[in-house]
């Protein structure tokens, strides 16, 4: 049934947090990707310094090698996650030389090194892919290279760094002080041991000439960029800004600016005072959000996992996939797969939970009967609010009362998770029962 | 100096909200897009029902014509916002069919006839874009076709739909009636005369069709699609809502789900609770946002504008500049272009706002010198807050005090904007002077 698919040699540089989750997700969804592709991706190797180090994923031992130079040669796609400048930066001219796409989250190399592995890129043709390396799994590169490409992108703030985001909010939230905060997030492993390439932003500044050269077409170098770091943040400070219905956060903010007449642009990371009513004041935790405000299409805003080990996986196998469609003779990548092809499946089939709301009959026994009814429809009830309304509402009242002269109860029920058909057959019922004078709403819960 | 570009012949169907937009800004902003495409986008003309009608935006009336089908004709790209279904799928046909790539913001049609429209181009080696038929100006299309494409999307939920967003917002936050909130969105434009493609979900089932598609790599039928409107929503269910600290949301939820044991989606739209704590829950006015749950990734949230003239023409100008990349030769439309190689300006030009927290003497004319100093610095002051510090601190804590028995008051500034160099200056200065015994903080204030 599989339709015959090329076949694409795939070789992994690194095997750390991301490395071996690309790896294990390679060869885990291997069918699944190969339709999303049109290629077979077959990992041909993973180059690691030591083959015989501790991995976070099982991954079989014969897939190792320390020779990254053999295994860049015949590779139609080099995913580099080694980090730092050099060998990776070696490695990636050589597999561009030798014909390979490449798909890198090297911030510090593309924030040093970023033109000339572009301009190397060009020259031959080949592509250099980078959505892991700006804000973790969040897609923003796509976003500001192409949805906004016809746009005039004015300002993007990003909370760009989970680690100080961590920090910051927990200073917020309860009240303590940065060394105290900073201690707990690295016995917890937010925090490196050596917490400076966070705390003093220089990870953050390296994303913001990523951003900023994206956003502006134009090359940001690294020394562009105006850092400042949280360590000068203070409980004070922090406790200040709550007062002001304020909060502080590590923004990495580029901006188009005007310097004397000429249109320039302003790349600059610091901890800021953000109005509590801005949605960046809304992220929490050690999440990355990205805030862009563009001429035309007016304030966006991108969220989500900021690091870790299968988040940034995810954006890095995103890259290999767009690497592999661009590989393939006629694969433009822009009609829609539908390889899949799943079934739909009719609303009964759906599982979810029921909030249902009933006016009914105020007197002993009723509930029973109710519960009985939801029993037997196989709904399982998690919560129930029973209120006597208001007795004061004329009994003549359409709906509100049987006429019997018995008091009206609100009960408000919320049931377990259930198919739609169990819980629209068992609300039927409920309608049906002579308790029950009126069902008032039925609503679904979601996002729990 | 600008290099010499191909030249491609771009045709407008429709002047609409949208159109008009599209076509402004292709004007307007030409060199730019020509910069960003690696080719001139001409405007060749735009097709309308009446040339006289009156438009949004001023445009040359020799564009204009009601001859759609020569337009198409030699046309290299092809923007389709007539909306409906015919005759806008033939037009479509009719370029795809004579090479063109395709551009539009058509959900009725992508969600009643996109596999023939994305077979038709498959076969030719055409592309159809169409980020802005999903959720308008928020870039979703891209993430979920590229980004995502090596992840497993476990559920989506969108708020796709603005005016449902607005009236179901007022009626929280108010306590008003649907009816009411629905009249009111008419008057103010937010809602058409006839409401039923919002208030009945037409609207958001097919955007949601269009987003499952996407989502799960599977055709998704718009008859497929369970839909129910929001007109059932009374007042007493969201202050029932409320008081429980939920939020009735119109959501479109595209979900994978078991049934008997084989792999199916469900796509459905309805008014659902959802807890304040979920960031839908704060998506407030006509805004739209995305949320999506993805195996790897985790949980990703995409918030903007969902409609508007001109925030849907930012999306389809990207889309127009994807096509254009895509029939250029050599044009990855990967690499970095950064053609426009702005100036990277210093800190010292940004403008921005400062807060400044002084440990002054509090005694006479203090306040003065301050003021003479910031003014002296050419800085402008928004607010002072002066509190006089705890007396009880000894005098002899660094830096708390003097030591001359004065007692210290905490002094907040708040500025007007000003250059960076100016706050810099003026705060060195005020570091200097002798009523100042401190600077306790100096934050800039970002996002106003």
């Amino acid at each position: 049934m599989t339709p015959e698919y090329r076949r694409l040699r795939v070789a992994l540089l690194g095997a750390g947090a991301v490395g071996s989750q690309v790896a294990s997700l390679l060869l885990q969804h291997g069918d699944e990707l190969a339709d999303r592709a049109g290629a077979v991706l077959e990992l041909a190797g993973i180059a690691v310094r030591d083959v015989n180090a501790p991995r976070d994923v099982d991954l079989p031992a014969e897939l190792f090698t320390t020779d990254a130079e053999s295994l860049i040669v015949g590779a139609d796609i080099v995913i580099e996650l080694m980090g730092g400048i050099e060998p990776a930066r070696e490695y990636i001219l050589q597999a561009i030389g030798s014909g390979a796409d490449v798909v890198t989250a090297n911030k510090a190399l593309l924030a040093t090194h970023g033109p000339e592995l572009f301009e190397a890129a060009d020259q031959v043709g080949a592509s250099v892919h980078y959505e892991a390396a700006a804000a973790g799994a969040i897609p923003i590169i796509r976003p500001l290279r192409d949805s906004l490409a016809g746009d005039r992108i004015v300002r993007i703030m990003g909370i760009v760094n989970g680690t100080t985001n961590y920090i910051l909010d927990r200073m917020d939230t309860e009240g303590a002080d940065f060394a105290d905060v900073l201690a707990e997030a690295q016995r917890l492993g937010y925090a490196e041991a050596d917490p400076t390439a966070d705390v003093e932003s220089y990870d953050a500044a390296q994303k913001a000439a990523i951003l900023a050269s994206l956003a502006f077409h134009t090359a940001v170098p690294l020394e562009a960029v105006h850092r400042e770091g949280i360590t000068g943040v203070t409980k004070a400070m922090i406790d200040q800004a709550r007062d002001a219905d304020q909060v502080i956060k590590l923004l990495a903010v580029c901006e188009r600016i005007d310097v004397d007449g000429a249109e320039s642009i302003s790349v600059r990371v610091y901890p800021a005072l953000v109005s509590r009513t801005h949605p960046l004041a809304s992220v929490h935790g050690a999440h990355n959000a990205v805030f862009v405000e563009a001429e035309a299409a007016g304030d966006l805003m991108f969220y989500g996992a900021g690091a870790g080990g299968i988040q940034t996986a995810s954006a890095v196998l995103g890259d290999v996939v767009s690497a592999a469609r661009r590989h393939i003779a006629g694969g433009t990548g822009v009609g829609e797969s539908t390889r899949a092809n799943m079934p739909v499946a009719p609303i009964g089939h759906v599982v979810t939970r029921y909030q249902i709301t009933l006016e009914v009959d105020d007197q002993p026994g009723v509930l029973a009967t109710i519960a009985g009814i939801l029993s037997d429809g196989g709904v399982s009830v998690a919560t129930v609010v029973q209120t006597v309304v208001d007795l004061s509402t004329p009994v003549a009242e359409p709906g509100r009362s049987t006429g019997t002269g018995i008091p009206t109860a609100l009960l408000v029920i919320g049931t377990h998770r259930a198919t739609e058909q169990a819980l629209s057959d068992t609300v039927a019922r409920l309608a049906e029962s002579d308790v029950v004078e009126r069902v008032a709403s039925v609503l679904r819960v979601e996002g729990e």
